[in-house]
């Protein structure tokens, strides 16, 4: 169906429907001016916006629509779970191309509506607009931390140690392998894939936001600093360092990386290149006093000890053989680098 | 200076700077994955977000930068305003096209920071990526209202009285004026236009988001619905009405037009025309129960009386002869019409 034999109030009230948005913690929904949102009392709020534009952040070519709307609430809902925090309110503006179907449209936010539910969290507003030029996408996610309780990126002190969960890189190698076969275009939910190539490409379409294991990190005050990996290990580690002044030591062969990596036939890098600069895992990369260590290891978090946080500010990869080179930031920059495109910043 | 030698970290610096982003009531702003925010402790959350294209919204050939970013703030203000609420908190997401310079971004931000501190109002947060077509603005605002006193679209009874705040058309004729003479390209902050034509574009390209009458009429619980005039006030007294299930007589003599609209020379349209399908004027338009008259007159809010809604659910215009007509929605439709553009919605 047309978008344009629906007009505007009628696709908002057909996304209401798909995205189911009512919730006894939004009084007002969407239809009014503006949301309104019933926090706890003795909560903090967080909010983070991300934006999705087509031919920057993605490609139609290698993503269908139901993994793309899965997607921009998980970056979202990620940043959320860096904080520690939960996700709870979410809202959508898009700017829809007049080549788009209503049904694609519908396929948009069926991913993005099972992602945000999956987490607890609930579409409560926003806007729809025509694009000239592409779709683009603009998502703000509002979460809840207990006052004080959320994680920043400041935290890190020397001698900390320095954790990732899962097994970041897949994402990065996924999105090579899709480009490498525009062809195999990926339809629809549910197409389970068992190769393993075809995991590295669902890591790359639709990725897990770790809310849980964040929460987890945070309400238990284990970790003193967290970031998501979303540009990549080398440069979010910098980010972490930045702004916690210190510097860090990662040991190459310590990053864990999964077997559908290792195993992988025809990628240009190494394994661990991916982890370190392909971006997108949305894993969480997080630092621990050395005295809740033992806390950690109780709380059942997939997490792995890759390095650890020192006085001198430098970024450091060691390698296998105990030698050192600076770890410098390879991921994406949106107005310095045109290298790489790397679809979600 | 071109972005790509300051790169989105240094242009993100840029930002804060420009924008002053602190404020006591954000301990976690712009930096970390996402932003931690104070709310009163009785409060609800009010959440809006308003996507802005270039070539759909706006066009760089009528506006300034410093206008975009002043506008860009007003209309989600509006939006919080036209709920009773106060603004608290904004984040902005920005599509760059690589033909805008730093001092492009600087002068958006400046008049999007004094629009928003004049609202006592802070941005916090955001993202920052670049476009391949065109400048891609998306803005959310975070405002708060005690609990279940925020205004909404739907408490309209028959017999309440309609109001509209200032002089709406003044935006609509002021946009046909800049559209007809796209030489006189406005520039910069500050420079006061005496014109009478001078002042209807100023309308148009800084709107006037009527916060602190909002927020008036909330506190006083004085209006039983309540709309911003966005998309005209003939479609926004019909979302009004729809979401009340009433509808409404609005006598046409009594809409409230400026001299500068009446006064205006070679438009296409009778002023009045302006006022009910031209939009973006963000006046407010709202219901007041009978028994509140009083106390509304009280208030020096700037307000007309323009009609009264009904039982039977029709909208209709009644002219200077009492004969009436429908008054059908004339706003824009994103999807369906392809009439007129109205720049932002």
């Amino acid at each position: 169906m047309k978008i344009s034999d629906l007009g505007e109030f009628g696709l908002i009230d057909r996304i209401v429907k798909t995205a189911s948005c009512n919730t006894k913690r939004a009084p007002i929904g969407i239809g009014d001016d503006a949301a309104a949102l019933l926090l706890s009392p003795s909560a903090t709020l967080l909010a983070t916006t991300d934006m999705l534009i087509e031919g920057v952040h993605f490609d139609l070519m290698t993503t269908d629509l139901y993994s793309l709307g899965w997607k921009a609430a998980a970056v979202n809902l990620s940043d959320i779970a860096a904080m520690g925090g939960v996700p709870r309110f979410c809202l959508t503006a898009l700017g829809i191309p007049s080549s788009m179907t209503v049904e694609q449209v519908d396929e948009f936010y069926r991913g993005f509506a099972n992602c945000v539910r999956k987490y607890g969290t609930v579409l409560v507003g926003g806007d729809t607009c025509s694009s000239r030029k592409g779709l683009i996408i603009s998502v703000t996610v509002l979460g809840e931390a207990e006052k004080k309780h959320a994680i920043t990126r400041s935290g890190a002190r020397p001698g900390d140690l320095l954790y990732v969960t899962g097994t970041p890189g897949n994402s990065g190698a996924g999105l090579e392998i899709l480009k490498n076969r525009i062809g195999g275009r990926v339809q629809g939910p549910g197409k389970t894939r068992n190769s393993m190539t075809g995991k590295l490409i669902d890591r790359h379409l639709r990725p897990i936001p770790r809310v849980e294991w964040g929460r987890r990190l945070a309400t238990a005050r284990v970790a003193s600093a967290m970031i998501d990996v979303s540009d990549g290990l080398s440069s979010d580690l910098g980010h972490l360092c930045a702004q916690s002044a210190v510097g860090a030591k990662v040991f190459a062969e310590r990053i864990p990386l999964s077997m559908d990596l290792t195993s992988a036939k025809g990628l240009k890098q190494p394994p661990v290149g991916y982890a370190l600069s392909g971006g997108e895992d949305y894993e969480l990369l997080f630092t621990v006093p050395p005295g809740k260590i033992k806390k950690l290891k109780t709380m059942s978090i997939v997490a792995t000890e890759i390095g650890i946080i020192t006085r001198q500010r430098a970024v450091r990869l060691i390698d296998e053989r105990g030698h050192g080179r600076p770890l410098t930031a390879t991921g994406y920059d949106h107005f310095r680098s045109r290298r790489r495109r790397r679809p979600v910043r």
